[in-house]
């Protein structure tokens, strides 16, 4: 398949940030002419399709400054550096829900835009949680509700465009089909 | 909800490139103090979820440089300027498959990288396809070869890490959920 192939001929870097960077690039196309790539390096993150023993699904409710609205995600966070994405998968559940598990499985990892970006997220899912006396808490400017819904209540937030997001989306559609399999 | 909303304090522009924007803006979070935020800004893009008369799912592998991969996703393609999602639905469709279709339906916009950026991805349904005699054809700096694989070839192909994107994912999963009610 190196008929698809680019070569890097340069790489310019635009912005190094806290937690992006981007890059303009200029690449050889297959064809020989030259384009120029902009791209976004993002760390990587996790997200965690979580279910209460009543077979709720825990979301919080944050405000997205990209977007200008409050929407409502599966919990999620970033990667740190060197973090193991399992890791940190246990870290942002008990952070953000304060619920904890010893039971956590990976389902699905997927790049989020790859036109431009190299994010990735590591999907995980649990249905064994436990409630934490004492949770870690949230980071400094992370500020968010926890809410509890059945998955006929995501279903309706999702026609409200109140979930909004595709690891969210995927998730709903994720236990819609574990249901449909008689599997939920 | 205005517990959780941040106000812009101030917003520098660190890059206005062909495609992407980014900036970086500082806020004032729910409790008065201040943080930055990284803001990549992308003019949104399309999906096109589209069956053969064969049930087969139209994939197009590409280079994708952010990732140093060759990927397989559903047909895909940024907004031009002003045009609705609807109509570049139908164009994308043209131009990187070659097929067209007076049967396209919306069934799901969602945002893929909320804490970063802005954009977000309309997807589009159809079955009914029609070969086109002259495609318009691609983009001069794209390259990309036309695939159709089976529901069960598109489930190995995500088992691989050949499908590898958000939206192509859950083009996979929408189809696997559609089969399991027997609407497939």
């Amino acid at each position: 398949m190196e008929h698809l192939r680019e070569k890097t001929l340069s790489s310019t870097e635009i912005y190094n940030g806290n937690i992006i960077k981007v890059s303009l690039d200029e690449v050889e196309l297959p064809n020989g002419h030259t384009s120029k790539r902009e791209i976004v390096r993002h760390p990587g993150a996790v997200a965690i399709i979580a279910l209460t023993d009543e077979k709720k699904l825990l979301l919080v409710r944050q405000y997205r400054k990209p977007l200008d609205m409050i929407i409502y995600e599966i919990p999620a966070g970033k990667l740190e550096p060197g973090e193991k994405p399992f890791d940190c998968a246990r870290r942002e559940l008990e952070e953000e829900t304060g619920y904890k598990s010893d039971s956590i499985k990976h389902i699905q990892s997927f790049y989020t835009s790859p036109g431009f970006a190299d994010e990735i997220v590591h999907v995980y899912y649990t249905d064994r949680l436990e409630k934490l006396e004492n949770s870690a808490g949230l980071d400094d400017d992370e500020f968010l509700d926890l809410l509890e819904v059945t998955l006929d209540e995501a279903g309706t937030l999702i026609e409200e465009n109140k979930i909004y997001d595709a690891k969210t989306v995927y998730a709903v559609q994720y236990l819609q089909l574990k249901q449909s399999q008689g599997l939920l």
